[in-house]
């Protein structure tokens, strides 16, 4: 349970202590770092001024002082606008007005030796911070500090899959921290310290039990538990993170044997309005539901002949007099399909499910999609509902935890993947119209808005297993703040704080990062078809292992081609749901992307694709390419003995050794399995162990 | 946990409270069933007497008298040969003289008005009454009693896989009824109707834990657990049968602590000593230990550079001053075989490591040796090693819980693939060389010999799961202690023990049980391939589920052709491990059977059978026939409503209905896979779900 390694992997990016030698402060700013000024200590900045002091001891081995007085010549000044215009006159109202509030700015203002961190809000005076303290441990020049920022989103949150036994669905690193044997548990240290992580990258909400609520969870509303929810409700709140529960939509009928949980009754109805009044006496922040509802089997309005707009609102209503929120997932489909029936597409259903529903949801209602139609594959197209939905709340869904990516036993940075999905043109209203525009809100004016994802973290010392899978959950967060960001800027701020300053370590772990997505899509399944996965536990190759199942999840190869045909002149019609060009763009194997050919359509093995190359020969020498380069891995990994502690060393480098071995066992599969069924050999020879 | 049935259903062959009307008993012998007489009653002729009475009230509605003297004109007698001797001169001494130590003969002495019943032993009292019951529920003529019979096997012995959680490895029938939560069950009542259901059928040994034995399992040899160990062998001894234990050959580790487990080290001899004369102390007839040894990830004596010999003879001389056995499992192989490796065939591994041990194995050891040489596939041909050791004890394995042939949710009725077996001549000394004959010590004169069989037994109310899957628990019994009987017969045995006498109900149950094999054949893995099954639990169809696995068990299908050489001319070379003529037979596509081709043989889909089909019109034909067959089996049954109880009809009529359905799920399975590879439509154009 739990690996134990070095502190440094414990504290992850914010392991201030090990960068002595790394940080050079000039003077006259050196100077400011003797003294902390704070106008106004609310929990939130009493944590942000922890934080500054337990960086600054750390890189700079002295602790400043603090005050709330500017006694001192030099300093650092901190607190929210307004706080701070009782003390000094260095903010202008045009400068204030910039901000959001959540926002900051922070500047340098020399001729008074001052360094300003202000927020519109106390969160913003925290997320200031530990943006100054990043800049701090890049060395940036102090003397120039000169910005604003705003989140992107309103909302950025956590998704935690975990049980109350402990377990953690599609969890890799561990089991929970939250709980054990269905109770909560006892290292409320623990819980801070992830508070910490995720409030440095901005993370402003989590979500603390899986979505597929079973019958302990479904009693964490009740009065039973709302006192230790409470409890991690306060440690959340100090650093600006607001709570939320995954609730079970049955909860009336399991929790007090009401005989409906129809969403229209009265009775249940008043039942979640008393729920609601009952969690916000304990918590009056709560922030509100996150819903699975009719999907794989949970409970949902469905059974009652009502839709999920029903569903939904009836929660919103319930919520609405204290600001909560429904987060309800779009994640819906036929898990019980009949692999025989070829007229339904998995990939279809998000879609037709909630589009014909858009306008009919309260404000305080978002539907939560995932990035794909099907089901966090290393590759899909973006999910069509987004920008479909022009009158509703739409939140963007990832995936952190690498479920289907190689479990944190292979090194898989997504922050390139989700780079991709936030910067898709939708076109749902004109060019331009992009995701990250969507989710934010600003394309359609709706209120509400965000990113979610589902966190990767588990009690292991490391908190995500492999080390370097770390920088998925930094980079998710900084994403959701600002997902312009290149995935170079935040690869280089998650090496930096990490690894420290060292050039050739900088390089060689971003590159790491940067190509490891590529090559992990290279050994496993080609072209965007998905799936070719051991069923249930989704580790390790099988091209069958979902083909004849009741999943929806097929690739249809036969001896001469492979693909789904979800065309709307031969196929499914599901390029339908996108609207121009992208329609059109997808409904030509001509003009439709190579990396998503096999997901859209139905080819040849003989098919050429725009690189010039077969379809089957680029199976080949992806899958000799990618297996290559995770054993290049090691050797670059390797380059780093010596320049990192040992113990983070031998820890990546084993499983990079276990990545490269298991890649070999994919492209080996992969290849023999083609090979097998379509009789065309390699055209460079090389060994395929066909029969 | 258990389903809750009938009565019968739980009483299964042995019902004969539910017999009334069936039975006709004409006179003079009507008077012999009033008054029993026991010439010495033992434990073991007590449960003989008990089962008498019972039987008789049940069918006959009255409570016979049970007498030591004879004072009654009329009457049963039933006794040894040697305690009848003081009673009467019924037995002539030549007739004593055919009887082995477990035979028995009945004989009807009309003169005197007595129906007579003798066992050599004690235990041959117990068949012999067992044998009458049934002859009685058969309306067998009884004046004509005049029979002798022996066991033609010494050794008749159940395998229970059942672990001290109280799971059953391989069990679909319930959890077990012997262990639960690490502890021995309580319900003594469930263990002593089991035995009797064991004895009825001549099985005179029992392992009772899983040969996976694991940590809590491994303590059964020790003080804590001997005395309820002494109790469950005292409920089984009272009706004839001895108690195994499975053992951990690192016992001596984990138990004691001693570094070693080393089968030459004289501490390890000396504890192993130790710990037989203490199981002795508990249980003076114990039976012996079972073992597997250095398989799948067990201990054995490989570690310390030890073989198989050294491990069983010291275990063997542990227990020789007891008379006891050591049981040691041949199923051996590399569990840990990359399936790119093409120079390893599993197949051979059995015969490879203990052919060349012939002759090393003391004369208390039994090498127990599974029927096939993979492991309980639907068809395989006959192991090698039968006949292959001539100094050496052998005993049969089979598998009566359905693991890979239909997990008691489809009718499997194994009785004629035994047959099969125990017929199949290996030509070891001559022609007529069968497994039976060797199996039984008989071909090579060797003091041991027998029939093991892994239980399909738990605490579901009807024992088995499917009810209809007791036959094979009682034709497993009957054969081994007379594999010459047929099919046919043991089939009727059973169908008029459970379901009476109704010419059209045994008809109908007689016909479904024995084409059952043969149907479940038809619609899974064609032609000997096997192993197409989802892994792990091994049920439902999954034509690539070991295909690409560390099991060594691949049916090499690429887009031309299927199957698995293992001639000697260009494969594995697998057929030199049988005799002649059998391995010349198997050596070539043209004289080995159809029904194993794909087992030897890789052959292109046009491959013409002898049918005069080719393997791919086969594989059609016998997947839509299969299926076709299952349905009909719903058919049939249903021509029962109404002649048996609701309950069982109801039962059995469920279960058929999940099999046809299934079946369907196979057929589909299986032709898509292979129409998608071969590109070969169906020469009747039947629906195949191809992409």
């Amino acid at each position: 349970m739990g690996e134990r390694g070095s502190g440094r992997a414990y504290e992850a990016w914010l392991s201030y202590s090990q960068r002595g030698g790394d940080v050079q402060i000039p003077n006259p700013y050196r100077q400011c770092f003797e003294h902390i000024v704070v106008a106004e200590e609310t929990d939130i900045v009493h944590s942000a001024v922890e934080e500054l002091k337990h960086a600054i001891s750390g890189i700079l081995g002295h602790m400043p002082t603090v005050t709330s007085v500017l006694d001192t010549p030099c300093a650092i000044v901190l607190g929210t606008t307004e706080s701070l215009s009782k003390l000094g006159g260095w903010i202008q109202d045009e400068e204030a007005g910039k901000l959001t509030d959540e926002g900051y700015l922070m500047k340098t203002v020399e001729t008074e030796g001052k360094l300003i961190i202000a927020g519109r809000s106390d969160r913003g005076v925290l997320y200031g911070t530990f943006h100054f303290i990043r800049r701090l441990c890049m060395n940036e020049d102090l003397s120039r500090l000169n910005m604003v920022e705003n989140p992107a989103n309103e909302l950025r949150m956590i998704n935690q899959w975990d049980n109350m036994d402990g377990s953690i669905e599609r969890g890799y690193a561990g089991r929970s921290i939250f709980y054990d044997q269905n109770r909560f548990t006892a290292d409320e240290q623990r819980i801070r310290d992830y508070a910490r992580l995720l409030a440095s990258t901005s993370i402003n909400a989590i979500a603390i039990n899986n979505v597929n609520v079973h019958e302990r969870e479904t009693k964490l509303i009740t009065a039973e538990d709302l006192p230790d929810v409470a409890r991690l409700a306060g440690i959340f709140r100090d650093y600006g993170i607001r709570l939320f529960l995954s609730i079970n939509f049955a909860s009336p009928i399991q929790l007090d044997g009401i005989d409906t949980a129809d969403p229209l009754d009265p009775r249940v109805r008043e039942w979640w309005k008393r729920r609601a009044a009952e969690i916000y006496a304990h918590i009056p922040d709560f922030g509100g539901f996150l819903v699975k509802a009719d999907s794989e089997h949970r409970p949902g309005p469905f059974t009652y002949g009502r839709d999920h707009a029903d569903g939904a609102n009836m929660l919103a209503e319930a919520l609405e007099p204290y600001g909560g929120l429904v987060i309800w997932r779009c994640f819906v489909y036929n898990c019980m399909q009949d692999w025989r029936d070829r007229s339904t597409d998995r990939a279809k259903a998000a879609f037709d499910h909630f589009q014909p529903l858009d306008g009919r949801f309260h404000s305080n209602v978002m539907l939560q999609v995932k990035n794909g139609p099907m089901d966090f594959q290393v590759r899909e197209p973006v999910s069509p509902l987004f920008g479909a939905l022009k009158k509703t709340n739409e939140v963007l869904e990832l995936q952190i935890t690498q479920e289907y990516t190689g479990q944190q036993r292979h090194l898989c940075y997504l922050i390139p993947q989700w780079k991709e999905v936030l910067a898709f043109d939708t076109y749902a209203r004109w060019k331009g119209s992009t995701v990250d525009q969507i989710v934010s809100g600003k394309l359609f004016g709706r209120p509400h808005g965000g990113i979610a994802a589902v966190s990767n973290i588990g009690n292991d010392e490391n908190w995500t297993g492999h080390l370097l899978a770390q920088a998925n959950l930094f980079g998710f967060g900084r994403l959701a703040w600002d997902p312009r960001l290149s995935s170079e800027q935040i690869t280089d701020e998650w090496v930096r704080m990490t690894f420290g300053e060292d050039t050739e370590t900088r390089s060689i772990i971003s590159c790491l990062l940067l190509q490891s997505w590529r090559t992990y899509e290279d050994y496993t399944a080609p072209l965007g078809v998905g799936w070719m996965v051991n069923p249930d536990h989704h580790y390790g190759p099988n091209v069958d292992g979902y083909e004849y199942s009741r999943w929806g999840t097929y690739h249809f190869a036969d001896r001469d081609g492979i693909g789904v045909d979800r065309t709307v002149k031969t196929g499914t019609g599901y390029t339908a749901q996108y609207y121009e060009p992208n329609a059109s763009m997808y409904e030509s194997p001509e003009s439709c992307p190579d990396e998503l050919l096999l997901f859209f359509h139905h080819v040849p093995y003989t098919h050429p694709l725009k690189s010039g190359k077969t379809v089957i020969q680029h199976i080949y020498d992806t899958h000799f390419e990618g297996a290559e380069k995770a054993e290049q891995m090691i050797s670059e990994w390797t380059k780093l003995k010596g320049k990192i502690d040992h113990d983070r060393f031998e820890h990546v480098l084993k499983r990079l050794i276990e990545q490269a071995d298991h890649a070999k066992e994919w492209r080996d599969i992969i290849n023999a399995y083609f090979y097998r069924k379509s009789g065309i050999p390699d055209r460079k020879g090389r060994t395929i162990y066909s029969f």
